[in-house]
């Protein structure tokens, strides 16, 4: 039960987004609005995509808000691609390798949500994950192994069929379990070239999310980000609450997809194994 | 801006206070009612006198709600006086030496409250503390110079009179200062076997607190105590609200001593150096 | 690539035997002698048998010399059976979950040692963990799958078999990998009543471990446990050079169980399931 | 008594220097061959010069080599002017407070040395800062109380002149309290443009300190630093032994600038205040 948001456009500093504004991460760290849970202090991580191949990662157990590093970071990392996550965790431990945004390779990955039974079903799900991902497990956490299905399920090269795979083998290990609504969930992922976010939930009552199709939506999470370019665009857990009007909700059971500017919307049925 | 409680009685498991009750410390770490910030994630700690001279100290960063050790720990520490510690930080670092309770030879000493424009007043605070304990000092939170200013003052041989010649003090210099309400002030004091508390501040509102003088009480915060003795008491910055009639405010401007089950308050007055 | 010690005899406060001695835990945690690596700054536990059914558990990520906690808990817990343990990482995250003592209901574990290629044998061990102990993992260590697999393998009912199946199973599944040595373990295992150790290695080159089957050599690590009982016994992975010649040698491939003061010694064969 | 470097050059990525050479910052903090101690493991801190008015700093107490975030960061952020800082303790907390560099608006500043004899003489080294600078205080280490003199004596406008009154200080407050030998460092310092070092102790016996003045030396610590530029410096506390030749020892009681691959060496007295 967590916060995320992602931010995609001329490369700017994460403080733009993650500090200064009104009603920043940091102070949704501790005031969040429409989680949940209204503190998310068991850890943050920041992802972005710099210069170099693979994205850099920064995740600390702190709450974010009182993390000093993350204050002088913020000001230095400059990205075009980057996601922002705030943890409150749901029963599993207070550890780095549970904050999100999980890495593998190019990919970067937050969720929002939780896998329900997550110790039921948990068995089932590790056993479903290829051998060679298998061993790229370092947490505890229900969101690392959905990453880690949606990868074996083919994510890599086909984003939302992965991820359609990874829901409906969820959502089949669940009620094979008994588990009535077994997925709930707001994903944000990144390749480091497109922005992927999805939101679905077993019951269809998924939790909030957001995103902008102008520049006037991101000026509310970077104030100087038309600054730079025009083609800026955000997706969101909670937006900030005065300019609520120009954040779009991302519809029940639907995915977006922003590359360069452009919002596509579809929507988003999980698919079962054969 | 912080929570604490304090416990005198027959020797109880942490556990019983700071973990097991309905409205107990981990819970008001998340949802604290009448303090000034609803979240005290910056930090806790816990002091307790066992059978050795010098009590024991845990203290850490993290919030309390997720720490392991704090689960463990309290499971197993018995004590017959003890003090649990919240910290919302005002502005100094979140560093273990800057978590409360602070320990000195036999004291321990916690504090909820602020001394205002602390860093202009600072330098003028320290440079009053003795020389011998001047190097004691290990964080950079007003709340440890309260404490070693009251030591100086002469709180070892007269508690009463140390921790109002220290606020006399405070409230002299920040005066000096131009500050117009200098202390604010919830004060939790040990010497292992006395129990001491304080409220006070200069603009007479100071933030809650409240005692038992009777079993009552105390079986909102540690329900079992009463299996163990009828002399148990214990001083909170918030009752549990289910019981609050049980519990009896600390009037402003006053002090409680607790010894064996026999309470006496008394009033409070600063008392400015000559 | 850790050490550990434990201990067994009348209660002792912990700070006897791990801060206060010439070649104390902590000091071993900067220079250990005879470990295959000298720096053991990885993290490290405390686990203890108090007056509750279950024992207590204090770790941390910290280097154990830097641990402000450690000086004041080990100064305040008193335990008639205990471990101490000082982490090396051999890949794994640093993080508690991956810290010694693993514990589970009244089980406590401590290992020194390694599973060769891990990673590759990983994903077989794992699964043959009994579902319901499954759920249990925490961390991302070799150590922890160890444990569980020992309990799945009945080490609750059969201490010595328990492992011996379970050394067996990892020795199997290593050489179905082509692992020439799969597993190198010294072992620390305790109910709260007895106190077990092994020392195996598929190579028969296993690492230090010692065990005092007298008052003198425990006197090594606990100079005044024989005040308090001459039953005292001890497991060291590396002893006290000066007193060297009181501490008896664990064997190649053997088990040591003692209880009461009573040492037993067997030889220790690993049992490949059929 | 710790570890240090500083690089001056064309931009390059941290890991460079900090995770990829033979003997780099993270095998130092393991196995450093010159320093009074082995194991710099009391936390790590780094600082660079980027984009912004303002240094980026990261730094944490986890041992250097155990830190995730830290080899992550350094894949990320590429500098022209950067320092490293491997900690080990003496006496005074382990805490994020206490890790260097320490920073006050655009300047870093580093220490490898000792201020004996510190609880004697703290008191009236921290009366000597100025009040303005006093507040910054964060920590309670020694060297950041030499960081805040130096520049109450005015390192801001005379960078030589400030640290030489500031050495001459120490050793003044020092031999009033009976101190024979009362300073040991060695500093680097930056403003963002220029590097400085100085090597100095009262007993004529400083810890090691060496220069490159040639991109030959470079090559040792960053081995792709001339892809970049003919003009990188580094300054380092222990050369890479293989190539100790191409590094130039500091010698005793001098101080050393570089500026755009400019080295300028001079002697340094201090200069006690009048």
């Amino acid at each position: 039960m967590c916060r995320w948001l992602a931010y995609s456009g001329a490369p700017i500093h994460l403080d733009e987004v993650v500090l200064k504004t009104e009603h920043s991460l940091i102070d949704q760290s501790l005031h969040a609005k429409e989680g949940a849970t209204e503190t998310n202090g068991d850890g943050f991580g920041v992802g972005w995509y710099g210069k170099r191949d693979m994205p850099g990662v920064y995740k600390d157990i702190r709450p974010a808000w009182n993390d000093s590093n993350l204050h002088a970071l913020a000001a230095q990392i400059e990205s075009h691609l980057f996601f922002a996550h705030l943890r409150a965790a749901t029963g599993t431990a207070i550890q780095r390798t549970n904050c999100h945004p999980f890495q593998y390779e190019n990919w970067l990955f937050v969720h929002n949500g939780t896998v329900r039974e997550f110790q039921t079903v948990k068995r089932d799900l590790v056993f479903a994950i290829s051998p060679e991902l298998f061993t790229e497990i370092k947490g505890s956490s229900d969101s690392e192994i959905l990453f880690y299905l949606a990868l074996t399920f083919g994510m890599a090269e086909d984003v939302a069929g992965g991820v359609a795979r990874m829901a409906g083998f969820v959502e089949q290990v669940g009620r094979q379990h008994g588990v009535e609504h077994p997925l709930q969930m707001t994903l944000g992922i990144s390749d480091g070239q497109h922005l992927y976010a999805f939101r679905y939930s077993s019951e269809g009552d998924t939790r909030s999310l957001y995103y902008s199709d102008s520049i006037e939506a991101v000026k509310d999470i970077a104030p100087r980000a038309h600054e730079f370019s025009a083609d800026a665009r955000a997706i969101v857990s909670e937006p900030l609450s005065a300019l609520r009007q120009v954040w779009i909700p991302v519809e029940e059971s639907s995915a977006v997809m922003i590359h360069k500017g452009d919002v596509e919307v579809s929507s988003f049925v999980p698919m079962a194994p054969s």
